[in-house]
């Protein structure tokens, strides 16, 4: 087996900077890795955090639209992803989490879900959710 | 290189239900994911969570009863787990956790371990160890 | 695709003992990983930690130092890393980390970045930072 050409960052068009040095993506062999995606757009006005009434319905959306957007520029989708990972900040946001999170993943078309973890952990001020993927692209 | 078949969520017979919108496991080209297993039965009887005596170790070794399961089913093994993650909710729990788990892979003959990472979190009431583990079986 | 020989255990010379019930680092497959790795050498004295001193940029450093050390053993290095997971426990150490962990890939000469996620959990005492990695070695 040998790997297919070299380390690939991902970098959707909307992403003219990023929050630290890390890319948004990065495909590699066989894998596709999404880091982790917050519930703000991806190029927030400087120093934008979530607006204080931001909810975890609509974090959880943003974060998913932002996974979808780096899954799609790498050439995949939500049916090649094996994993993710959900960071909450409070078990009691686990079930608006998780209607939105079914409900997103359901108008994406995807039948077969993720394998999943959810903990419960700090996020800087404002973030109530963050969400990472690690998808097998079929394309070779 | 080329990806052997379709994503295929791997659920065990005891599984009639699930805890949220995900596959206990995946199979997805080299890789099998076992999502994140906590100290109780897989299909607990309705709003069960686990006794408040359940200790550390019980939870540990039903917890990584759990992702045995996972992986006989989807055909693989310890043998073939790369990688552990572990969330624990306490740094006192350390001991007792990693007796339990030395334990258990001893039972299982795994002589090599896989690699490891711990870290401390929140998790729902009740629980006190979640593990996810990543495998590469060897079944090509 | 077969999958190449046995799972093999990564464990640089340095590493007479671990803290553990697991491999430094494991290959299998197309896959390398790097267990949690903190900012303390790999074989302190009996009971140590890191110095109550020891700021976020050097623990950030060592643990830092540490993954390089296991890929390095493993045939690979960090052009190959697809994902980094970073666990700090406090979103005010963020800044200090973020800018020790660019000048380190800056000087190991990493000019495509990882993907990354980084969340805000507990470690033992003592402990700032911890860092695993995900790599896919081009060595086949």
């Amino acid at each position: 087996m040998s790997r297919t050409g070299t380390r690939a960052p991902i970098v959707p068009a909307s992403r003219s900077t990023t929050a630290g040095p890390f890319s948004p993506g990065i495909r590699l062999g066989p894998l596709l890795q999404v880091a982790g995606q917050v519930g703000i757009a991806p190029a927030p006005p400087e120093g934008s955090a979530p607006a204080p009434e931001a909810s975890v319905r609509a974090q959880t959306r943003q974060a998913l639209g932002n996974v979808g957007e780096i899954l799609a520029e790498g050439g995949t989708g939500w049916e090649d992803v094996l994993m993710i990972r959900v960071y909450l900040i409070a078990t009691s946001h686990f079930d608006e989490f998780n209607g939105a999170y079914r409900d997103y993943l359901g108008e994406q078309g995807c039948t077969i879900m993720p394998a999943r973890t959810t903990v419960y952990v700090g996020l800087p001020p404002g973030l109530l959710v963050e969400i990472d993927a690690l998808a097998v692209p079929d394309d070779r």
